[in-house]
């Protein structure tokens, strides 16, 4: 992901690399289509903790302050930062978005079923961000 | 890392299940020495973007409501999540993380330095997360 920008995040000033990026910096990104339409931004980012990998980044759309939002869960690996958009570009647009995995406030998904998460990757084309690590 | 904790986050809650977490549930989270003496809280989570990483759990240690604190980025495979202490609980000491690598809201560190990473990891016995990705 070409991310070139050096910015400050949360109260202690953490400044970021190409490669690297504070959690929180994620959360509130605001998400394109390749036509640069919103799709809506980061909610927030599900970490795999025995993995140590970013699993999910998960989108919001829809909805108006909060009220009647849904939450996709997309694969980290489908995110492309795009420093002119200020923004992450994905290769979906509403339709497959819509027909993909999504939640509620009121009805979390069960995060370590790996069925639904195989589902969820071979929807967006991708492999399970676990394939080839030993968990 | 057994933490069978299921919580709420952020403004849309989003229940996490034994192995996976909302990055800003990490935030904020107090961490404990192996004797249960607090070392400070996580203050964020770096991610490496294009490995799709959880890179470093960045500790706050010392100082008074921010002011005078020091950072010390830590690998995150030294945290292991502690039910009963509601917080991480790392195999290492004060003498130890201050003889770490180190940094203040002036000067953060080049994250991008792998000379550095590598430093960091060698310093608390890990091998470089990035080992073994080809990124």
């Amino acid at each position: 992901m070409p991310d070139t920008s050096v910015v400050a995040a949360g109260p202690v000033p953490i400044e970021e690399s190409a490669t690297l990026i504070a959690a929180e910096k994620v959360s509130g990104t605001p998400v394109f289509d390749l036509e640069g339409n919103s799709l809506g931004h980061v909610e927030t980012v599900m970490l795999d903790k025995r993995a140590g990998r970013v699993a999910y980044a998960v989108l919001a759309f829809g909805g108006f302050l909060g009220f009647g939002e849904k939450l996709y869960p997309l694969p980290w690996s489908v995110l492309t930062y795009d420093v002119a958009l200020g923004g992450y570009r994905v290769g979906l647009d509403k339709a497959k978005l819509e027909s993909g995995p999504s939640f509620t406030a009121a009805e979390a998904p069960d995060w370590g079923d790996r069925a639904w998460g195989e589902r969820l990757h071979t929807h967006y084309g991708q492999r399970p961000y676990w394939e080839g690590l030993l968990i």
